[in-house]
C-alpha cells in the first residue's frame, strides 16, 4: 500500500508518517488491514532525519499547488489513502488572504480535481479544524458544541477549511475520493518551534517554560478552550482512514474529541508537573490580534460520533504535559516532579 | 445609481430589474434611497424585449467567466449593487459536475475576487437555495428547520451554493464587499419555458395545465415543498439589498419565508382554481432521477430572521396560482374559476 502526506514534513505529518510506520500496516475503510510499502510525504520542506533515513519513506519537496500540477509526478497515481494534513494556520491566512485562498481553498480543491482526473477513488483524510465554529455577537455560538452545531467560522482560515469539508463531501458522494474529514482540535503539546497559528501559544506556554525559556500567554486566563495531544489528535486522523462507511456515517466533518480546559488551568498543570520555576516564565501580556481570533473559538464539545468510533478525549492536561516530557527528553531543562 | 444583475436575462433576474426600474430608487445596506441610473444585466442570454427597451437598461450578453475576465468592462467598476443571480440549476448540476463547479463555484470566486480588486465595496446580494439542506439516511434533517439548521448539501448544486455562501461570508467579513446571502425557496410559479432545475416541474405542472398543455407530475403526492411565489421570492431579495447591516444580523445565508405544501395540495389548489379541466392534464408518471434530488430537500421552514426583516410567505398556493394568472394572462388557455 501506497500511502501520501501533504504536510508530511510538519509536526502532525511526521508524527502520522512515525506511526503508520511503527505500526507497519493499516485497514482502509474498513478493508482487511495491508503492508504498508512506501508513505511519499509531500511538504515545501524536508523530511526529518529519522523519516528520511527510513527506505518506506519518499519525500517531495516544493509547493503543494505546484506538485499538483507536474504531470510527472508518479505518487498521486499509485496513493491508496492520502492525508490531506497541508494548510497555511489561522494567524498566516488572516494576516495574508491570498496566502489562504491559495494553500486552503485553492489546493484542497486541486488536490480533489487531481484525484479525480485519476480516476483511483483514494481514501482522503481532510484536516479540518475546530476553527469552523466562531463565535460572534451577531450570532453567538451555543455554550457546548455538537455533531449538529452550524458552523460560523470567523476567519478566513475556518472559512477555508470549512469549504474545503464541502468539496470533501461532495467528491466523496460523486464517487471521486474515499473522503472523511476531521476537525482538529487545538493541538498542545505541540513541540519544536512556534509557528504562524494563532493557537501556537496553547503549546508555547508550556514548551518554552520547560525549556527554561520564556514565553507568552497573550489571553485572560479564563479563556476556554478544546485540547487534544498529539497521540490523540492522529488517533483520530488514523481512525478517519481505518472506519468504514457505516461506521463513518454522514459525510459531515467529525469532531475530535477534546479536553476542555482553560488557559489558567492550562498554566495550573504546568506548575503542577513542573513547579513554580516553569510558571514564572510565563508572561502575561494581552495580544489584541491574536486574542480577537482565539476568543471566537468554542472551549466545549461533546462528540458522540467521535465516542462511537472508540475515540476518547485526554484525561487531563496533566498528563497530556507528562506525555510531552516523556516524548521529548532533549527539549525539557526543567527538573520534572514525580 | 448602478446595479448590476447577473443572470439578468433569466427569469428572476428579469423580474428582479422591472421591479427596481418601477421604484425608480433603492435603499442599500440602510443609507437613504437614490435614484437607479442603470441596470446592467449580465447574461448569456439578451434581455427580453420591454428591458432592452428601458433606457436605463445596458445588456451584456457571455459567459460570466469571460465577463468577469474583460478588464475593459466598466460596469463592474460602477457597480453600487450586485445581485448575483447567474447559475447553472440543480439538475444539470447533477448530470454535469463540471458545469456546477465553473457556473457556481469558479464564477461565485470569481466575482467576489473581481470586487475585491476593484476595491469598490458594492453591496453583493447572492442567491442561495434550500438545496443546501439535504436529507440522508445517515443524517435525517430535522421536521422543521430552522435559522441554526447544519446544512447537509445532498447535491452539487447544494454544496456548491453553500460554499458561494462561506465565500460571500469572508469577503464580506474582510470588508471587500457588504454581502448578504439569501436562500431562495422553491419559486412557483415560473412562467416561460422549462429549465434544467429538477424542481422545474413545480412550475410545469401548474403552467403547463393553466395553458391547456399536459405536464409532468414526477413525485408522489405527499412530496412537501417549501414554495414562494416570484412576489415574495425579489421582496426577499431587494429586502437583502436594502437592510441596515444591524437589521441584517449575522453573515450567514437567511432562510427566505416560504409556504409549506406538497404536490398533492398544489394539484388540489390547481383543480379549485382552473377544475378538472387543468388537473386531468397532469401525469404523474415517477421520475426516478427528479424524485432522487428532491426528496432530499426539506419542506417546512421556521424563519424568524426573515419574519424580523419583515418578509413574510404566501399566504396560500391558490393565491400563488391566481397571481400567475393575473400576471400571465396570455399564457393562460382555460377558464378560470372566480
Amino acid at each position: 500500500m501506497h500511502i501520501v502526506i501533504t504536510g508530511g514534513a510538519g509536526f502532525l505529518g511526521a508524527r502520522l508518517a512515525r506511526t503508520l510506520l511503527a505500526q507497519g500496516r493499516l485497514s482502509l475503510a474498513g478493508a482487511p488491514a495491508r503492508d504498508i510499502a512506501r508513505i511519499t510525504l509531500v511538504d515545501r520542506a524536508a523530511p526529518p532525519p529519522d523519516l528520511a533515513a527510513d527506505a518506506r519513506i519518499a519525500a517531495t519537496i516544493g509547493d503543494l499547488n505546484a506538485q499538483l500540477a507536474d504531470d510527472g509526478a508518479a505518487f498521486w497515481r499509485e496513493a491508496d489513502a492520502v492525508f490531506h494534513l497541508a494548510a497555511a494556520v489561522s494567524g498566516e491566512c488572516e494576516a495574508d488572504f491570498d496566502l489562504g485562498m491559495r494553500s486552503n481553498f485553492a489546493a484542497t480543491h486541486g488536490l480533489l480535481d487531481k484525484l479525480r482526473a485519476l480516476g483511483t477513488r483514494p481514501v482522503l483524510v481532510f484536516s479540518s479544524s475546530l476553527a469552523v465554529f466562531g463565535d460572534s455577537p451577531e450570532q453567538p455560538l451555543p455554550a457546548l458544541i455538537d455533531d449538529r452545531t452550524l458552523p460560523t467560522p470567523q476567519t478566513s482560515y475556518g472559512i477555508q477549511k470549512f469549504i474545503g469539508e464541502q468539496l470533501v463531501a461532495d467528491y466523496t458522494r460523486k464517487g471521486f475520493v474515499q473522503g472523511r474529514s476531521v476537525r482538529l482540535m487545538t493541538v498542545s503539546v505541540r513541540p519544536g518551534r512556534p509557528n504562524g497559528a494563532a493557537s501556537g501559544f496553547f503549546s508555547g506556554m508550556i514548551r518554552e517554560p520547560l525549556a527554561g525559556l520564556r514565553a507568552a500567554c497573550p489571553v485572560p486566563e479564563e479563556t476556554p478552550v478544546a485540547i487534544a495531544s498529539p497521540a490523540r489528535t492522529i488517533e483520530g486522523i488514523v481512525r478517519a482512514a481505518e472506519a468504514s462507511d457505516a461506521d463513518w456515517g454522514p459525510r459531515t466533518a467529525l469532531n475530535l474529541p477534546s479536553l476542555a480546559t482553560t488557559v489558567g488551568e492550562m498554566a495550573a498543570a504546568l506548575e503542577r508537573v513542573a513547579g513554580t520555576a516553569a510558571t514564572a516564565l510565563l508572561d502575561r501580556t494581552p495580544d489584541a490580534t491574536i486574542r480577537r481570533i482565539v476568543k471566537t473559538w468554542p472551549g466545549r464539545f461533546d462528540t458522540p460520533r467521535a465516542r462511537a468510533l472508540g475515540l476518547a478525549a485526554d484525561e487531563s492536561f496533566d498528563a497530556v504535559i507528562r506525555a510531552y516530557v516523556r516524548e521529548n527528553p532533549d527539549a525539557v531543562k526543567l527538573v520534572i516532579g514525580a
